[in-house]
């Protein structure tokens, strides 16, 4: 495999991120939290989301929507979510083995669409799930957007039904650029509650956050925070990173990139004949669907993560691309000259052999 | 405080370590284990423990830990463990939370007495707990060691018993040094089945193993690592590490220190009236037994973890002081100097304000 | 409310239980199965299910469904089942809370399709939850059936997919009755492993019983009897419900009655305006969707299960009117001239107060 | 076998149970606790513990548990109860699949000591359990009881430590005997917040209750009901059990008879050469020390639950001898006899085959 765009977390992390490592890796440091990183990153982040929040690290994404959301159900509560969420499809039912039940919302462009909540609810009836948390993901797991309207009237409804709201925001930051929103404008503001706050996908090492923005909202986060097995020991390390993301607002500018090699790709291959791009390419993900022919061409050179669909034009591949901080716009090109090649256009690109160095396409470029 | 001895994961990452996550930072890497490091760690492991072994990568002690035993038990099924193992005091009641009951077993010096496993057990009781993992800590949590002969034997006693053995190896190189043995002639030689292999209280960043001994222990095991929260995207970031303490047994040099360490302050500590140093120091930590005087006087210097006892000289203080790779000499005779003044010994350090001079004493010495 | 039909579990239990109930009340008897009744029970049910059938006696069919589902999944393990399956809409999350996930297929008309469950499926995706089992329901949650055709089609598409399968049966006798097949026809000649047998629904008392076919297909049953807390010390009174229910085919007489008012009840709201009876009445079940007024006038003097929908028509209401093993023909009689009165289609019944007479309706009709 | 004492389970309901039973099998009535029996069963009790009182109907002791003691801790909450608790010993780690932890205080006599809970307990330490329930037992699994005393100020204590209190009152019948007093008395009087308030052991056929004193310590109680497989459908006729015991102190009468049986056959065996009585007879129970030749020739005649110990007299059995509602003294002497005849003290019974009359022996008394 010469391109591999099959996720975002394939990249490395930005030298800042490692150089802030290094920095903390100083003498002596309290564990569990108790750290000069965590209560600095604690203090920046309030400043962005605002004076109540608090802020725990921990390891991964599972990690993160795992403890948000066992931190704000009881023993007998579920959670609403998205049929495409990542912790429904991706978790290897972690959130069910933690005890907590999923319920499903109709998400056709990866959005639950505001005014349909209440249907999946039934308060008060025992023998139903009851729902006392709405999770969105932001951006979805189909590269697409919430507008702040529809975060704003999706929380205001959830209130309104007596749910909380969580925000798996793994590429909060990739929505932020799109919608030109600062990350409060996507939470805080519109009525989030707490948010799964995504790190290693842009840019980082080893590490996500929760951040808080409702404290009445998970009881007992301390407790689980360690119970369910994402509170790290020598948190500095992982709340160095964020600090180094802040800075100089590394991680919008790392977000901003990856967009807009995302766009790049997309309109490319909106282009190429037997190829459709599917949905608006709004974060980091371009979806496409191509025939199973070009589909199998193309994975020569690229990788892609790939579904089997069926549809009207017979048996199909959906490709998901996704790009990161440190996609170069050449390897962008060289994916879609390698796709145009793969579609069987003949252009030009097809003759010369640009798939075919792959040192020189994996190669770092911070 | 200025001199913390709280834990050993108060100590920085090794600069190897670092230079080592350097290192793998180099451009895109395949993710979820797919990485070289990854294999390259295994490879490298395999040498060690033997050709079945198999490794992954995850996140911290109490990960380790819920994944091996929850990949090693069936849904009824119980572990046995002592009563005061790291999985039943200290985290929190994870297993529990992930289904899984602890089966208790005396353990006054930190070690179960072999001979002893069939009294825990209820072999076909339907109402009893159904005990089908032993897990062992070596060392212990008491900073004391099993010894080779022990371990065979209790291996030997719970595979008779039709038990599986789970060795919770989060200080597995402090015991290695103590012992003089190799890693394998604590685990793959004596019968252990699974191990949580520690790397972050020995130099490490962020980061530890599952190390599986006897594939057939552990079924399930690639889907549980993703359930649990457990499964690094990156995973490259954490192999590199345990490489690193791999390479010129980086490993076996940060844990013959600390155990060097504790050795000179139970020595020093030993020498004092009114503190008894308790259980051998066959590890990297020393507990000693003060008068809760002495305790207050020392913690305004020193940090210790404390427990209250009661014993035949009254309401005393029982305090755990853990040395890591990065422990100065200079300051163990410094906290001993501080013990002595604590003591009232009227000893010469009492008089030069060794203890106040905090910058120098939290310093970094790698 | 004088007639009331929201479920099958408001009749009383069936005389004839009651007296074996009586006549296992006879000195004392060994607990947890070991009784005499339950070895008779087992007995019993070899000669009607297969030499390698086993019974357990449990209490209710939210426990039978949970102790079967987790006996037959490892702890990383799935559940695929309908969307309107009992277990997943009606149990109030107690799979998820025992650590299942349940993976939903479509169900239009109760029944998941055959050779439709492997896109449900992601064998060996780690990401992706795990399915092991196929959790078919008979007679379904909308009151149809699944033909013996469709049933061994799927279970022979799940064997062969590596999934084994569950049935649950709190209404297996009805299903028996409309296909007139026998159990076996319906379960082991098929190729079900494990049965939820209702009991309860069918004239029985308090409990039921979870029957395996597959021995193998639940290694740590009897353990987990007990663990989910639904094995009862007395299990002779469980025990003894159910031979009650086999001698004479009283099963069969209770389920062929309740059926056949369910058919009468169809038929009838058939001819009125304004009612559509939905779906197929294949068992006791009979889905009826009316206006909002009808239903708020129906709802006076017919309890029924009720749903708000919206369709072509706009907001209708979707009734549920069960039929039990002692419903009186003169009380469906009664509850069709009262929907006869609430579509106000000016039939002579209305004149009379048929539907004004209590205690006439809910008194006991053995 | 002809004497089954092993345990007080085995006998048969009471007649006037059975025939309350059979009083609510009339018509249909509302299920899931809405019917005339529960609230008649619930405002009786409330008569007896107090107007604040709650009442659910469940199946049997360790669903009872299971429901009371998760729905009194929130998700990162454990439990502290005697090391002896059936809850602990006897169920198969139900809590735990549950996801609950347990933390053990030592129970030399069945009882934990008042004055002793704070040193179980770690609040706020996040690494610890957080223990959020006291669960006692009463009479205790040792067939000793609670003084009021002693439960008053068990209750004032943990109130004071933040826990509220659990009552595992599988036979709160016989200590209420032993004791003299009322249920409220042992119960709502002295603090107690939740009981597992058990029917099945003091004469009844099938089921339990949880009795709520503070509604507030246990919020989603009426989902968790469902949620953890604890629901019956007909409600009735589990409560139309609990108001038979009501009726005419019917469960006191059961009590006072089985503890006097107990009374009877301790005092007999206290008279016996080489058999210990074991513990202050408080309730049903007997335990009695024995050798182990002696255990295997009573065991010939006699059923007992039997452990195996050791101690200074080399191996020894220990055996639990339980009385219940039905136990005839004649009976009772016959054990008696056997015993005598078991440690060969040449007494007349010897000669006189009554041992083996098994018929006579097993016969129903009620």
């Amino acid at each position: 495999m010469i391109l591999d765009l099959s996720s975002d977390h394939v990249a490395p992390a930005h030298p800042a991120v490692l150089a802030a490592v290094a920095e903390a890796n100083q003498g002596r440091a309290r564990s569990y939290g108790a750290d000069p990183w965590t209560r600095e990153a604690e203090r920046r982040l309030r400043a962005i989301f605002g004076p109540r929040m608090s802020y725990l690290p921990v390891f991964n994404g599972t990690g993160a929507n795992v403890l948000a959301l066992t931190a704000m159900t009881r023993r007998w509560e579920s959670v609403l979510c998205a049929e495409d969420a990542h912790v429904h499809t991706d978790e290897t039912a972690a959130p069910e083995r933690a005890g907590l039940k999923l319920v499903l919302a109709p998400s056709p462009t990866g959005r639950i669409s505001p005014g349909t909540l209440a249907r999946h609810l039934a308060p008060g009836n025992r023998h139903r799930p009851q729902v006392s948390v709405l999770s969105l993901t932001q951006s979805t797991e189909l590269g697409t957007c919430y507008s702040v309207a529809d975060l704003r009237a999706l929380c205001a409804e959830a209130h309104e039904l007596g749910l909380a709201v969580h925000l798996d925001g793994a590429r909060l930051a990739n929505a932020a650029v799109t919608l030109g929103v600062s990350w409060a404008e996507l939470t805080t503001a519109v009525g989030v509650d707490v948010v799964s706050l995504g790190c290693s996908k842009n840019g980082g090492l080893l590490g996500e956050g929760v951040v808080v923005l409702e404290p009445g909202a998970v009881p007992g986060l301390d407790y689980l925070h360690k119970a369910v097995g994402q509170l790290p020991a020598k948190t500095r390390f992982v709340s160095t990173q964020l600090l180094a993301l802040l800075d100089d607002d590394l991680w919008y500018r790392n977000a901003r990139h990856a967009n807009a090699q995302a766009r790049r790709l997309a309109d490319g291959l909106a282009r190429l004949d037997d190829v459709r791009v599917q949905l608006p390419t709004e974060a980091n993900a371009v979806f496409a669907d191509v025939s199973a022919e070009v589909a199998a061409r193309l994975a020569q050179d690229v990788a892609t993560a790939t579904w089997q669909t069926t549809g009207e034009r017979g048996e199909r591949r959906l490709l998901r691309l996704m790009t990161a901080w440190d996609t170069d716009p050449a390897d962008v090109d060289r994916v879609l000259a390698c796709a145009a090649a793969a579609v069987g256009a003949g252009r030009p690109q097809q003759a010369e052999p640009v798939c075919s160095s792959p040192t020189a396409l994996s190669a770092p470029r911070p």
